[in-house]
């Protein structure tokens, strides 16, 4: 039977809050600090490790995450959303953006209809249609190829899919598997698209328009911007576009695209990557089966996730040692800092998937909550982020502890060797370097060169950005919000915030505003 | 007299702490909100304006924070920073970043030489070399014009020059003043410069090594890889490189490069773009013409700056009103949003210079504070972020201070009309509605579509994103910084914090490790 209550119900919180706090300096430092890497780890999926031995946490600390995650019935929880419980209780939806990778629980016929057999029969739609591209068998007015794919869409139509396409670029180049170049326009201000249609040509792109409603302002906008400029440069709009939508929206059976791909309401926007909102811009870039690979990725971790002793579960360990630092240790923030660039975006994807997931002060009962939730998530891979906001995580007056992504091998295969170590090598010696520091810090006579350590971080490590392992960082962050969102008894899955903002908008481009909004708007001149 | 006295040592900031709390959902509503818009505002150079009716301030407390302004001396140490003094006392170095755009006090003279003549020698020179490129009178090995110019660079010497960069790209394209293409390589992943590589015509590229020590690894790494490369296609890198560094650097007087400019230790990295660390490639990317247009915003606004009054001062304005947010309201964070997608890099280039600049435990005599210092600053462009993490940002259990910029004219010219107005409309509108809804909120009967309200948020807006904006802009905010770490009595311009990774990465490199550090080399396979 499941219990929905507030952390603060939760007897296990109780015991959480009153262990003894660990002194990081001291447990990493020494034969201790060896010990604690080698035995705090999680195997994760596709080879993938959890370290958490840079954390504040020991023996007695574990147990009672565990006991928390018993008693907030993390495991049954996501069973029940897997099996297609209405999770989503601010919209009275199900959560089914795992079933796009593969099946976990049994079928979850919804609307009459069975889902899992919905969402790979849009996959295959969009991969039957990228193999046409690819092929020439799908060809532009002048019966050329089409060699760039642009996605128009906002939020999770455009960070997730932004970045996955830029953490496997790379790879995909030295695969041979680079079918397509893509590039993305989100932001309404009309220099975005703007600037991109000026570095493409135009004539051999296919742009990939995703509003699930049909609604959506800012990519209704670019899409009228798009085919302005494309009717300018004599080119039929209808043979260059295909819209990823729902079956209800406007979009749906326009004659205004090549063909439509479909999602519902029970795939969040900032859980959509594996859709077709991610499905049909990577199907094209990088071919179907790159694509499929990267849904293997994503399934497995959605297994692993299953486990209910978070012990040997990546995703609920991460999120139950997040909740002992923002609910017990007080930390507002949380950085993410993977040592891969082409983990550039990735930073504002979980930016994105953590704060509007998390960023609520009511629970899923709609009545406040008297602690802290989800923290604000911010950065930059490194080695960029240490010459650049690494001096406050080292040194500032707040503590904000870290999540380090590094991986062994790079994905070019292009390295140098200088001073007896190649580029990657300096990569990990830095990551590495780095989470000792936090930890450990170092006296010096000059306080100014003091490093108080303390600073608590983990890391995922692997071999190698690849389809599968990207699938699988993916899916372990999405089931961390998941699970904090649970032990928050909070709604992780609607976005009610985003709706104030929306309707003002509207009134002031209605000019029907007075007060402080009209005298914004004059300033403004709109 | 100058008394460099902590925050908490201040009458003033006992005073401030006891001031009566501004209720911003009631100033800001009707006609009160129309009133405050209309008069809580500050002209800044070039046409800008600082907007601070949506900050939680009143004429009390305006009055409380021009009395700290006052206690703490601003004015007079900025005056001394202008005059030469040796404001970073951690490395006992003067700062002179605002002497590269402008003389706002009298000569000064360090080392025997005028620090003024010197930066503008080495920009004339950069100028030079930049006509010469764009001539044709400086060519690669085959007789061709150089079509592209790349930054080898990390942290001061690529955030800022990259966010220069992107700002203006679309403005100069539209201008007709685009010299060249630019491209940035900063990170010691070696799959940066490769993806980089790739994606231009190394022939045809200049490149531009910047590094005031001539020693930061990841950029000799990365002029290494590049060499490398350049080899390879049977190019002589000797033909394709130039160097910006100090003069008593390896690189000053290497046969290596094309030509050699330089800056000096008065001039820390995160403070260098209108150096000629953004010089080069800016005057080589838009022409020297441009660059002086840039610069001469960022004069007008230092001059601004000196102002005492902080009612006419917009850098030392916003700077209290920041010192009040994080010292007395107790808010961990800042967000900025620029609503303008030139200015994409903009928040990344501001993440380094506040949080690298006031990330700081202690005093500029090296002893504890008792007060919070910089606050974690992240953001990502409007309207962009609104589909993603403002969820948090307005139902979150956390406040977080905002700053925005908006433009009433976009940089290309390029737009449509859909539904009655315009993109530029749409994003201004959207903008307008956003402080709004965060400033008053919304009541509701349902608990999970209620706003509270209550945030706070500042925004500045101009014109058009041009040179001499962008310049205001990027010398208010480094003013602001200062302004701040004067408050807090910090060092605003060393970073010992980047140390301790450094001595750490290198002692991994070298295999010199045990413990933990050991371990986590182990794991990563170094």
């Amino acid at each position: 039977m499941i219990s929905w209550k507030n952390l603060d119900e939760l007897k296990a919180f109780e015991a959480l809050k009153a262990a003894k706090r660990v002194d990081l300096v001291s447990v990493m430092s020494g034969e201790s600090g060896a010990r604690r890497v080698a035995e705090y780890r999680v195997p994760m999926a596709e080879g993938l490790v959890y370290s958490y031995a840079a954390k504040a946490v020991d023996g007695d600390l574990l147990q009672a995450l565990k006991a928390l995650a018993e008693e907030a019935q993390l495991a049954d929880k996501y069973e029940q959303l897997l099996n297609g419980e209405v999770i989503n209780t601010g919209e009275k939806r199900l959560v089914l953006h795992q079933l796009t990778r593969g099946q976990q629980a049994g079928d979850v016929i919804a609307d009459g209809v069975n889902k899992r057999e919905f969402y790979v029969a849009q996959q295959e739609k969009a991969a039957a249609f990228a193999r046409k591209v690819h092929a020439g068998e799908i060809l532009n007015e002048a019966g050329e190829k089409f060699t760039t794919v642009v996605q128009i869409g906002i939020g999770g139509s455009d960070l997730g899919p932004r970045a996955m396409y830029l953490a496997l670029e790379q790879w995909a180049k030295r695969s041979g598997c680079q079918k397509m170049e893509a590039r993305f326009i989100s932001n309404v201000d009309p220099d975005d698209a703007a600037g991109v249609l000026k570095g493409i040509d135009a004539a051999r792109a296919l742009f990939v328009l995703v509003s699930k409603s049909g609604t959506t302002l800012e990519t209704l906008t670019n899409e009228s911007f798009v085919k302005d400029a494309l009717g300018k440069a004599g080119l039929d709009s209808s043979k260059h576009m295909v819209a990823v939508t729902s079956e209800t929206s406007p979009l749906a059976s326009s004659s205004d695209y090549l063909e439509a791909f479909f999602m519902d309401d029970y795939i969040g926007g900032r859980y959509s990557s594996t859709s077709c909102v991610g499905g049909v811009i990577l199907s094209l870039a990088f071919g179907p089966e790159v694509f499929a690979r990267f849904l293997n990725g994503a399934a497995a971790a959605d297994a692993l996730a299953k486990e209910p002793d978070p012990l040997k579960n990546a995703a609920m360990l991460d999120a139950l040692i997040g909740v002992y630092e923002r609910n017990v240790l007080g930390y507002p923030t949380t950085a993410v800092l993977p040592y891969s660039q082409a983990l550039s975006r990735f930073p504002a994807h979980l930016q994105q998937l953590d704060m509007e997931s998390n960023g609520k002060s009511v629970n899923r009962f709609g009545e406040p909550v008297n602690y802290a939730t989800g923290p604000v998530i911010f950065g930059e891979p490194g080695t960029n982020g240490q010459h650049s906001f690494y001096q406050l995580l080292h040194q500032g007056t707040d503590i904000t502890p870290l999540q380090f992504v590094g991986f062994r091998q790079n994905q070019t295969g292009m390295d140098v060797n200088i001073q007896g170590s190649t580029s990657q090598q300096k990569l990990c010696a830095n990551v590495a370097a780095q989470i000792m520091a936090f930890a450990c810090g170092k006296k010096d006579d000059n306080p100014n060169k003091t490093f108080a350590g303390g600073r608590p971080s983990s890391i995922i490590t692997g071999d190698q950005l690849t389809p599968e392992t990207l699938g699988a960082l993916l899916a372990h962050f999405e089931n961390k919000v998941m699970f904090q969102g649970f032990c928050w008894n909070i709604n992780s899955f609607d976005q009610e915030g985003v709706q104030l903002g929306k309707v003002l908008a509207k009134r002031v481009l209605a000019h029907d505003t007075d007060g402080a909004l009209k005298a914004y708007s004059d300033l403004l001149e709109i």
